[in-house]
């Protein structure tokens, strides 16, 4: 028997209330007003706009479990201050955490961090504690690039992260790397910014040496890892030319990927590449690309499909579905065991 | 009988006068003063960094014709001004003129660009005239972001662009897509910079229809396309996604991949899913990765290796080697038939 633990959903489909809200925020911003109250929106209406998305398409498509976090696009941490950055995490949040309250079985929740970049992480560190010591979130998505789209931050092994990542590690739980929405008219969101973003990312991982300071932090490279798998060779080599140990060793004790590839070569070639350990399954689901694919007849974003068609062992496909992602997430991992599972 | 042309070598190991040259024209530029005279160069220097190296590669790997340019990583659009980037474009492709002069049967010469973040094309425009016009070169490359890792530039769908396209349209010459050198210490060049930016351009090119106004103009883009054949699925979705046409008729008829994907799933990934007319054979040697593989014992650039492994007929392998080539660079395929090929 195998959960199926798609690491990887968000809620692109909150009440309309919620995004009005943000409308409104930003708008106060702009204009030096104090946003107005956030509004009251009911269990009903949660419950219609996860029942009619992603609870529809988890039963359609036959997962058991979602990791879920607010959207990503519209973490948008480029916009407004700090103090703007931190009332909408902590709204998005206590959305997500509603919904795991409503679905306890099939959602459990990852946190937005209220980034900004000018700020510290000293608010990130603070809604992190927040949301894992209260809410009962099993982790949180890290922007890599909250200036939306020019990569004006230091890399991510630069000790500008380091607060947060104590903070992770202290409480035990991992990251997702992930931009949000970009506010370069050069960077489509989810088709230039998160695949861009993923693969800098890991490439700034090599040339570091973040997990000598950090051996137990832990990172998933969303959406396949970008183009590392595809380039698997190049970074493999870059390593070497650079004077780093083996990838093995040097990074891929810490870092996952996704299957959030939308075609099956693509998750084919993930698998070849990359050890079973570091592979999560993964969907982005209510995600980027939402329509079927005339080639297949099936939705380009059902990529349990994909996995299921992968030509490997029984072992290694529950370590895909379920058993890397308990070990990822340890605290989902005592979730589940709370549950008898 | 097939040509093995190599779409994409670099003229990495350019005599040290030449970049002792570029250092003090980059000093004369931040302490106000004229740069000093270029230096004269030996053909026997010029000789001796080829046979050592390009050409002494070209032979043990197999290969008959490679496509060359100057440094990528050193074009470095961003530093100086106009005037610094013109006289730098034109020292480093006279360079690879004299090249193509001294091995003809080798070496064939594509341009870099005169580019400067601040400035419009028509330096630009002018160097590819020289170059193609006097020089006998048959493409250049164009830097999408000639900023140094910022991603600051309008996509290469907007008019900014357009005096280039017309006189690559008018000249029937195509450009490869490459950035230079990163500024941006997060972005690594060749392991984060090249590869984001490949992707990058590829989805500008999706968002926008620049081949409606342009049907003839035609893009090579490197290093395997980035990060596009994996996420293959993802870019077919994304263009039904935003209304445009399947990718077939919208951007591949004008743009092609290389083969620079240095191991051999990633190569079997892009021979499996991009049509056979859209590849050519393509190696950035001398490059980025000059190391051996442990994996297999052979460099991980000799991508011919991973070519001649492909399970495709001899008439595929014959246009990934050849005939695509000749097609995408029509001169070339002149050049050829003027010495009987």
């Amino acid at each position: 028997m195998t959960l199926i633990i798609d690491c990887h959903g968000h809620y692109t489909t909150a009440p309309e209330a919620h995004n009005l809200w943000r409308e409104a925020q930003k708008a106060a911003f702009r204009d030096g007003r104090e946003a107005p109250p956030y509004p009251a929106i009911s269990d009903d209406e949660i419950r219609r706009t996860i029942e009619e998305n992603q609870l529809r398409l988890v039963r359609e498509r036959g997962a058991d479990l979602t990791i879920f976090s607010p959207r990503a696009s519209a973490m948008a941490h480029h916009v407004g201050d700090q103090a703007v950055s931190t009332a909408w995490a902590q709204h998005c949040n206590n959305l997500i955490h509603r919904v795991t309250q409503l679905f306890p079985e099939t959602f459990t929740g990852v946190c937005m961090l209220p980034q900004s970049p000018e700020a510290d992480l000293s608010a990130s560190v603070a809604e992190l504690e927040r949301c894992v010591t209260q809410l009962g979130f099993i982790g949180c998505n890290l922007n890599p690039d909250p200036g939306g789209g020019h990569f004006t931050l230091p890399p991510l092994t630069d000790r500008y992260w380091y607060p947060i990542y104590e903070k992770m590690v202290e409480l035990d739980v991992p990251a997702m790397i992930h931009v949000s929405g970009s506010c370069n008219p050069g960077l489509h969101a989810t088709g230039a910014f998160y695949i861009a973003a993923d693969t800098i990312a890991f490439m700034q991982l090599i040339e570091g040496d973040l997990f000598a300071d950090f051996p137990s932090l832990r990172f998933i490279i969303p959406h396949g890892g970008g183009a590392v798998p595809y380039h698997w060779g190049r970074y493999r080599g870059l390593a070497d030319m650079l004077k780093k140990p083996d990838l093995a060793g040097h990074v891929m004790n810490n870092v996952f990927f996704d299957t959030c590839v939308y075609h099956q070569p693509g998750v084919d070639l993930l698998a070849d590449v990359i050890e079973t350990k570091n592979i999560l399954f993964g969907s982005e689901m209510v995600g980027a690309v939402r329509g079927i694919d005339p080639q297949t007849g099936h939705y380009f974003d059902d990529t349990k499909r994909y996995v299921d068609a992968l030509d490997i062992t029984a072992e290694q496909r529950h370590a895909i579905y379920e058993g890397n992602a308990r070990r990822v997430f340890p605290r989902l991992d005592a979730q589940l065991k709370g549950r008898g599972l």
